[in-house]
């Protein structure tokens, strides 16, 4: 995908040209955002689809309060993470069958790691990223507690490629599509391919990419792949995470989360486990149902959205910013720390600058929402179904303006508090 | 505790009476319940309360629709799983510090027992009540696919005894407080007693037990403890699970699923795992914050009702309903499954029919709504905070009508559903 640069936007004007005609700006609609505000943080806790309200509403005031016990079969609660399962399952390039809606992120790549392992029981090195979001990392620690015979090889420390570090004890890769800071966007076609023909199996983390880029499980042979809903799918605050396992892996996988929702036969009430066919096995427990049912709105907006046409806009949208951050805040000390080709990025850009807790800190006290992680990167998050091209401009204005003035000294914008 | 049987309500007026006096009626209100409707399935699905639907306003309009990502840190998002275990702790008898609330039953049985394994590395033995929600099972199942080393031991099969089962190889027992089936209470105190002796540790399954009898954990010395939110404790459907660990064991303690909400320093984002202090470590990855905002309200009510009342009325209205029944019933081969002294019984009765199910499916057309376990289990839950004597004396009534009329029999209440 190429994008043409000198067709970019060169004034506040231009840009709202571009908002009349962009072919997404119908979507915007879709969603409710406070007045006012400039949401650049979708990569972290996307807005409320409208139609999520209604949703909510017929979950909590209908199918809890007056149906009860019976909404488990009457209003599909019991199906919900095959359901949900289904409406991902395009977005992320997958034939039917192939994905559930369950859990967090973190319990699904517990899951599949195992699997995964059990799939290559002569081999016992897991390879895994070093720039993955840290729970990535943690999980595998995770397994490794369990399995104690488990070694890890970290990939990108010191420079090492995947060719470096695979051979005949590699039983599992795990990578994200893109890297939760920088925005970097990997080659996962390539990489399954480096992996499949060491012997080895491949796990997909697609947290930051899924609903924003295109993403082909089925078609770039991957094994197993994990993701969360609550970023450009716009579930709502901690919604489930989802688990994607290749039909043909399913039949041998054992998830050790062997709870009763993955059993064969859940209301028979067996003594012995009996993993249910297909994808159903990667079940365990009980799962929220308000969480889920706030995240269908936003699952059916990312399946009618049409994802080239988001990838369009989102990498025009990281270009003009980091154009304008580049013209106008070089001298106050901020360095760009995403790709610059477009192409080798995310939905994101980072930028580094020492300070950059409390300048995000002010920019919030302006209403334009972006967020931060240490050390010292300040995180942009493009959504392209709600963002303008205006946007990005008054964006990249408020922080020269917080820059140039230096607004984010105030005592108020230092102050340190977790944010997520 | 014992109870005066005598002292039962022999007519629809008694019933009625009762009723105006009993120190609970009270808190049928603080819930919102469909008219004409009697619900004896508050053991499964407890009604919404009232304030949860402010509560879940309060979450979707404002802390998800307004205030976006910052609502993580504003509206204490991060901190639910203390803040909701704090809520928790005193309705199960812990002292702070000890209970948080995450992920479900079956996930916080499966963190506990490899914790509790952990801490009991000479040993390689579990022991589990065969009669236990089959999830219990499941898990233990799962927990051995990543340690072929353990072994278990199934208690009550062919009536043997914790005596006779407990070594110096038993490193952990799991039990259930109630039976999910018959309502059969377990002499917890006594069985953590005899476990100890022999030196191992023991896990609670209080799914059927927290919010409507007294559970004294810190008191009966339970290591670790597991339940469900969504029965007595009202807090809507799949409504995230409690983990109780006791203080002297969570500086030892290792959870296998460590994912970043249990990292000692989350937003830090290191390459290494380190555990969270306390109970923290327990937590594993993003939690569902609308499932979790509306339990809140639940544990609010439980927190404040006085479970001495509960646990007698409980005991009255399942003796009453028993008494009724075998009165009314017994000609149409209905046999009593649960214990016939109050004291040994939870909050619910088991009946055995076999066809119960279709004479469960009779009594929901009649707005009585109940429900049934394979094979042959009618299950009938006394909620106290809500279920007036004459509900009881009403349900007594259909359920021998429905028997009497056979109504049962007719085509539409014997297609078999999965039911939950």
């Amino acid at each position: 995908m190429s994008i043409n640069i000198s067709a970019l936007p060169e004034s506040r004007k231009a840009c709202e040209k571009e908002d009349t005609v962009d072919p997404l700006r119908n979507w915007q609609h879709t969603f409710y955002l406070p007045k006012d505000l400039i949401y650049l943080d979708g990569n972290s806790l996307g807005p409320i689809p409208k139609k999520a309200l209604e949703k909510l509403d017929q979950v909590i005031r209908h199918e809890w309060a007056e149906d009860l016990i019976t909404s488990w079969n009457k209003a599909g609660w019991w199906e919900l993470p095959e359901t949900l399962g289904e409406l991902i399952a395009p977005i992320v390039g997958a034939a039917s069958g192939q994905v559930i809606v369950s859990d967090s992120t973190s319990l699904n790549l517990f899951k599949t790691v195992h699997a995964a392992l059990g799939l290559c029981p002569e081999r016992n090195i897991l390879v895994s990223e070093a720039e993955s979001f840290p729970t990535d990392l943690y999980i595998l620690e995770g397994v490794k507690s369990t399995q104690p015979n488990i070694q890890r090889r970290l990939l990108g420390i010191d420079g090492n490629s995947l060719d470096e570090l695979l051979d005949d004890q590699v039983a599992v890769v795990t990578c994200s599509h893109v890297n939760y800071r920088t925005g970097e966007l990997l080659p996962i076609a390539e990489l399954v391919q480096k992996t499949h023909e060491a012997g080895a199996l491949f796990i997909l983390d697609a947290c930051h990419s899924v609903g924003v880029l295109p993403v082909e499980l089925d078609r770039w042979d991957v094994d197993f792949a994990v993701g969360c809903t609550y970023k450009y799918l716009n579930g709502g605050p901690g919604s489930p995470a989802f688990l994607y396992a290749a039909k043909k892996h399913q039949k041998d996988a054992v998830n050790p989360l062997s709870g009763w929702w993955g059993h064969a036969r859940p209301f028979a009430f067996e003594k012995d486990f009996h993993a249910a066919e297909g994808i159903r096995r990667f079940r365990t427990g009980s799962q929220p149902v308000l969480s889920l049912r706030g995240l269908q709105a936003g699952l059916e907006i990312a399946q009618e959205a049409d994802i080239q046409q988001v990838r369009k806009k989102s990498q025009r949208l990281t270009q003009l910013f980091i154009k304008l951050v580049e013209s106008r805040c070089r001298n106050f000390g901020v360095t760009l720390q995403s790709p610059t080709d477009p192409d080798k990025r995310g939905s994101q850009v980072a930028l580094h600058f020492e300070n950059g807790f409390a300048v995000i800190q002010a920019l919030i006290a302006r209403k334009i929402i972006a967020d931060f992680r240490e050390p010292g990167t300040m995180r942009f998050g493009f959504a392209p179904l709600y963002l303008r091209y205006t946007d990005v401009w008054d964006a990249a204005d408020a922080l020269k303006d917080v820059l140039q003035t230096e607004e984010w000294r105030e005592e108020r914008f230092r102050q340190k508090h977790e944010v997520t």
